[in-house]
Order: structure tokens, then C-alpha cells, then sequence
């Protein structure tokens, strides 16, 4: 048996997210599909956690096993050649079955991308958020450094269901800039909750129209009361950046 | 009468280049109705320079006279509350009537984007043309100091027809990067010939995969022959990034 590593890049506008569901189109799905079709076998995909619909990856990473001996350079071409082009494996490699894509994460980063306008910008318009241009960014920039650390995140998580542990450990969050005047909310931390980034920039945003203080951040994560922070921000404008192994 | 200048971002994908032509979808057949339609005038608009057919901008110029009275910031509004989503109005200021967005000018800079790598990239595929992953970035950064300067661009330009001086100075050549392993080529100079900017990227490649020296972009401009330089490369990369004026 041999375990093979992929970092995968996908588009997420025209996928049901990451996870396998019956009649959705999915990463997952249809790199499955591809890759048991070019091995004959029924090959099981694991990931360093889903995405959710809509949300894009530069770079996903997900193991798989397999009883072929695959030949890493060609069977990286084959996958491409066959996979839509919404989604494309960007590396792979034969790694140690220690490896594993879900359970050995170390960190992960999340880019939210936005721009500051009064209008919708063409070039941007499905890939960036439009934030009013009466935002403060450096309330944002400043509201950032209030994440970082050890925190219960209980007020940044939509549906509690099945988790029961709340404690998240951020190394960083910042503001920066991409050119062409658009912006990356950058967050990295040691696993993420559902719709956490998403719920985070949506309260950073209240620090940069001047609803809270920057410092206010810290009052939000130590009350727990999902009411007391931002809204859920649109999928389409967060990526899954990179994910870091022990 | 009022002049007033727009500075214009549109994403080129779905128009049939700037420049007005019947039965066409353009940017200026697009801005042209719907300020007609708020002024109740016949507005005529005139830009730095067309751009081709799926070329996008950021930042194109262009002008045009009314006999309203308008308020600078509401008529802002109410053209970008009119036009679709890919093209809109940045920013919008009376000017004196000596300014003309063709005749003066100064410089404009286009960046042509693209990343380095074997397979599609999911997420820039519609924005960024693939260079193959066998180039070699520092030979194409270092043949684009060779484009520096006063040059007669003949060789340079797709069909002559209309133009008897191509000559033309150029101010600054060179690759940035944009994040996300984006590389844009960025090119300003007093003005460009009809494709010159694909046409020079193309050039650019054949240094970068080694079938040119850097160095030999000057023996290729000198000989003012079109098929000593590379291939006119495809229009959905390019954009029109920023034009000065006088």
C-alpha cells in the first residue's frame, strides 16, 4: 500500500464544498472519481477538513491509499488531463502512512479578500467582498491583533453540533495588501471552527464602520454569545491558503 | 457646456473591445447609453485609446461634454446604479475643457498577468495566462530591460494599417509579483501600437523558454520584422492599469 499527498487549488463557485454528498458536485467528488477511474480502484479521499460551499483553496491538502505503484510525475498529468477546470491538483507526492492529511495539521491559513469601494469593482466582483468605503481600515488592521492567541471561540461558530470544543489557538491575523487596491484578511491558526473566518471578518468589519472598538474584540471571544459578533460574510470571497504539517 | 472625466474599470471578458460598433456589446456603447439616458442628451465619449476585444482595465480614462449641470458624486451614483456589473465608473470630476482623455496623455502602463506552472490554475484561469513551468522568470525580467527606451516598435505591431509612426518611448518594463504566485508584466510608456503589448509578452516568452537571448529583444526591434518577434498572446490577461496625463 502507499499513501500519495496532493495539494489541490479549486475554484468554489460552482461546487457544493469540499465533502462528498449524493447528487452535488464536490471537490472531493470529482477528484474520486478521476483518480479511481485511473487506478481501478475505489480510492477514499481524506482532507485537512472541508470547505464549505462556495469557499475556494489554493492550497487543500488530502491523502489517499493505494494498492497501485503510481509513477508521481505521469499520474500527476493523467489527474489534470481528466479533472474539470475548476479544480486542479497543484502537487503530489508518495508519502509516509504516518502522514496523515486530517489528524497531523499543524496550522492552517484563511485569506477573506476584500476590496474598500462605494461601488461593486468589475475585475473583482466575484472573488472579493465589497466593504463601504466609509471603513476605517485601520480599526480592522488594529482588531486583528485581538484575535491572536488562545481563545474560547464559541461567539464565531454558527451551528455547535457535534463539537464540543470551542478553544482555537490563532498565531496570526493581519491585513494585507494583493495589489490593484485589494486586500486579504490572512488568518492562521491550529484548526478552524465552522464559519469561524467567515463570522470573524464579518466582526472586524463592525470594528471598521466604528460599531465597536477595536479593543471590543476581546469583550466579544470572552462573552461566548454568537449575537455579539459579526454576521456570517459571503462564502465566495475566502480561500483555504495553505495548510501546515507537523 | 462641462467636461467631465471618468475613470473607468471593466472586466473585458464580455465586450467586444471600448470602441463602439453596431450590434456590439462595448464599454463606450455601454456608458454611452446609460449617461445619455440620465443627461437625456446624445453623449458622445472619448477615451485615452480603444482597448481590444476582451482586454479588461482598471483604471481607462476618458471624457465627455454636457450641457447639464451635474453634481459630481450623486451622477456617480446614478451611472454605476445603471450599468452591469462589469463595467463601472471609479471615479468621476469636472475638468477644464483643455483636458482631453485621447490627446493629452502622457503615459499609460499595462500589465499583462501570468503564473508559471504545468497544469491550469483553477482560481486565475480566466485572468492570468499560463506560462509553462520550463521558463526561466529571471531571463524574461532581465529581457524586458531591453524594451526601456525611444524604439521604432514596427515589429512590434499586428497590422499597420492607419499608423505611419511607430515609433514610440518606453518608460519602465519589468514583472511583479501580485501574491498567490501572480506575476503581472508591467509595461508604461507615451503610447502603443495596435497589439503591441501581447505581442511584446510574447516576445518575453521565447527569452524566458530560450529561444532568444535576452539581449537579442534589441536586434528584433532594430530589424522591424514581425516574424522575428513572438506570437501574439491571448486578450483576456491583459489590462489596462493606469493613464497619466499632462
Amino acid at each position: 500500500m502507499e499513501r500519495i499527498k496532493l495539494k489541490i487549488e479549486y475554484d468554489g463557485k460552482n461546487f457544493s464544498g469540499w465533502q462528498l454528498q449524493p447528487g452535488k458536485r464536490t471537490v472531493q467528488g470529482e477528484l474520486e472519481k478521476v483518480i479511481s477511474f485511473l487506478l481501478k480502484e475505489n480510492v477514499r479521499l481524506y482532507a485537512s477538513g472541508r470547505t464549505d460551499s462556495g469557499v475556494s483553496a489554493l492550497g487543500q491538502i488530502a491523502h489517499f491509499d493505494t494498492e497501485s505503484d503510481v509513477n508521481e510525475r505521469r499520474f500527476l498529468s493523467s489527474i489534470n488531463a481528466l479533472l474539470p477546470e475548476d479544480v486542479s491538483v497543484r502537487e503530489l507526492e508518495k508519502v509516509d502512512e504516518n502522514f496523515d492529511a486530517r489528524f497531523s495539521v499543524k496550522k492552517k491559513t484563511y485569506a477573506y479578500k476584500f476590496y474598500i469601494s462605494k461601488f461593486t469593482r468589475p475585475l473583482y466582483r466575484n472573488s472579493a467582498f465589497r466593504v463601504n468605503d466609509y471603513a476605517d481600515l485601520k480599526k480592522m488592521q488594529e482588531a486583528c491583533k485581538f484575535l491572536i492567541g488562545k481563545h474560547d471561540f464559541s461567539a464565531f461558530v454558527s451551528r455547535k453540533s457535534g463539537k464540543t470544543d470551542f478553544v482555537r489557538e490563532i498565531y496570526d491575523a493581519k491585513i494585507v495588501e494583493n495589489g490593484d487596491d485589494i486586500f486579504a484578511f490572512e488568518i492562521t491558526g491550529n484548526g478552524f471552527l465552522y464559519n469561524m473566518v467567515r463570522i470573524i471578518f464579518g466582526t472586524l468589519l463592525l470594528a471598521g464602520y466604528g460599531k465597536i472598538e477595536p479593543n471590543e474584540i476581546t469583550k466579544i471571544i470572552d462573552g461566548k454569545i454568537r449575537a455579539n459578533a459579526g454576521k456570517t460574510m459571503p462564502a465566495y470571497a475566502l480561500c483555504l491558503k495553505n495548510v501546515e504539517y507537523l
